[in-house]
């Protein structure tokens, strides 16, 4: 598959997405929209990658929406598929494909991220931030409010106290404060930062089993958005007798007990249970 | 409106609410209640209003209930509205209009904020404190329960140990422990405490859009209680949809591009779409 | 009650529970699962026990599932009790009661803690690390799932980008990590482990209402999950209006005000009002 604006690759069973317009500061796009949910797509299919690198060309990692068109950018949005009579929103529709994705995503924060440059990390596991990273939840300031979901990630994430003195100040602000708030795990300085959202794709792809892996990331977001724990206790159950007694189980138990590295046999694109939960699944079709 | 136990002004585009019973630690009364709740009106419906600072006279922020009737205190409660046959409870009906605020709301704890004088600060958006603050969730000491909705809120905003731990203890603890637990966000030398929370308020005067600021913390609590981020997707999209083309957005824009600070022309009190959610609308209809 | 793999005493109105196959790193079996259920069935009838201390003999808490059964353990489960067909997860049923449990619940992680060693601790209301205590949501490095309701409770314990990290890695990692992510409120020198988990037992024996405290662990449970702040008001009107006037409550106010120590003569057998909540009662019947 042929991107415009992203650079997609896969090393060492981690793929990298690379946000790539760096003479705009990788400002996002609705062809950046398609790319990056293609990209998602592909690296779900492919069982060779256990774990997602995003990251930016150049100095920043992305700057939000493309506003090369003007003040009246944000007014042309809309065309695509429509969600209670409105354009879906571009951002919601990277940040919700990036929630539902089978491989963890670790973001490798290496400068600016702004507006969606910011809100579409929220689903992303991990965040890991350069030192010369900065970020913005900066939509009151263009006389717009966060999109992609953050008013329902961004709390989750960092807590609604947090969630709303970024959100209501617009505030541009340092990797410092991000860590602080924890809205990024780790600070490095900018040359250890690949290497360190490599080291951890590969802490997942050397130790752990795709299938669980993949199965853990649909059922945490299900418990999240679980009423009560009865839910998470009735998911669990499932997925316990289903994958008790499944290959990648007993290899896993045997390999611990052993004290070697485990062989998992199973695969993603064939042997996902099918009590994983479905959640987040697309309502509207598209 | 004149008010006996609180005062209300606006100044430089910020109102500050001054809890003033300073002779009684500003201790919380049915007359406080009714007050407050008629303060926020008068900030939400002032479009020079764009934020609002709420601290206390003398040494104390506030320290609870008046207990003066002695321990017949809580057994009195119960003049006004009923919710499911029970007198609502009083903390609960300021700390539901906070939430509900179109503008935000800047907690500047200046002393004591101890039973319902801390609860009440849950839904504002942002918590300093004094080095002189102290805080306690003292319920179980007196026999009750935490009030307010804080059963509801404050869980998201220091997560469900830290709210736990203080509220089976019902210790009274410094400013510190708050700021360790995330009860706040800053902690300031005494006399730094009010310009700094001013600051804040002119940050967000300064620098956005009155329009977004009040769809922001609306969108923000929806998001947050919403129960699946497909919600806050439509939400959102709809309204990007609504304010995509509007004066605000195009200045904003525009502003941005010619690196110079906007002037946005949208007020609060005319201009707010439609689609802005309407939780936490009372469902008791008072 | 006479139990095998746990010890169970009561002293200065706490009781100490303390998980007891210290040859196996007190490592969790189906005996060990009901008899910690049992155990905290005793401790909730008691109006003796104020605060229940978990911890584990010997050297470590509890190394997660016993797996001598070798690989096939994980597919052996599934004796007892079903949910939707499977199964109940066994380190479910306890993680459950013990977030119904009448009395708070500290847990002193004395050594390793990993598995459902780990995930049988989210619903207690504090955890205390030693600091040669280490954790592991080890799952997916066996193949299997994170259990025990942890995809409800971890992400409300230490939010979702923590919880994401710790479960798709299934990485063992030390106190410090622990404390840093929030999984712990404090980490202590090995011989001030019980000590501390002690105070803090005393310091709620000591100065709280045993109802009170009661209503308070079940009310924040419910407020964590109510969709919305209007149903903790309802649950908290209810809960102020029936306290208000108990006994309980005219002394706390009446000691508060006469500057002396309460004595509460309310018991949670006997006089929990009848507007406490019921959540999480266990919709399976068993």
């Amino acid at each position: 598959m042929a991107f415009s604006e992203i650079e997609y690759r896969v090393a060492d069973r981690v793929a990298t997405i690379t946000l790539s317009r760096p003479e705009r500061l990788n400002a996002f796009t609705l062809t950046m929209r398609a790319e990056l949910i293609d990209a998602f797509d592909l690296a779900d299919a492919d069982d060779d990658v256990r774990a997602v690198v995003v990251t930016g060309a150049g100095r920043a990692f992305c700057a939000g929406a493309d506003l090369g068109g003007g003040g009246g950018t944000f007014g042309r949005r809309g065309e695509g598929e429509l969600v209670d009579g409105a354009p879906r929103d571009g951002g919601g529709t990277v940040a919700l494909r990036i929630a539902a994705s089978l491989k963890p995503v670790i973001a490798a924060i290496n400068g600016p991220a702004v507006g969606v440059g910011v809100t579409m990390t929220l689903p992303m596991d991990v965040r890991l931030a350069a030192e010369s990273a900065r970020f913005g939840f900066v939509f009151a300031r263009r006389g717009i409010v966060p999109e992609a979901a953050s008013s329902w990630f961004l709390p989750r994430v960092v807590g609604i106290s947090r969630a709303m003195e970024w959100a209501v100040t617009g505030r541009v602000f340092p990797a410092a404060e991000a860590l602080e708030g924890r809205l990024v795990s780790r600070v490095l300085p900018d040359e250890e930062l690949l290497p360190a959202a490599y080291a951890l794709g590969r802490e997942i792809a050397d130790n752990t089993s795709a299938v669980s892996v993949a199965a853990v990331r649909r059922l945490m977001w299900s418990g999240l958005s679980a009423a009560s724990p009865w839910e998470a206790h009735a998911a669990d159950s499932r997925l316990m007798a289903e994958l008790g007694g499944a290959a990648d189980t007993v290899e896993g138990v045997n390999a611990f007990l052993e004290k070697r590295r485990a062989d998992f046999p199973m695969k993603v694109s064939e042997d996902l249970p099918p009590g994983v939960p479905s959640w987040p699944d697309n309502p509207y079709g598209v």
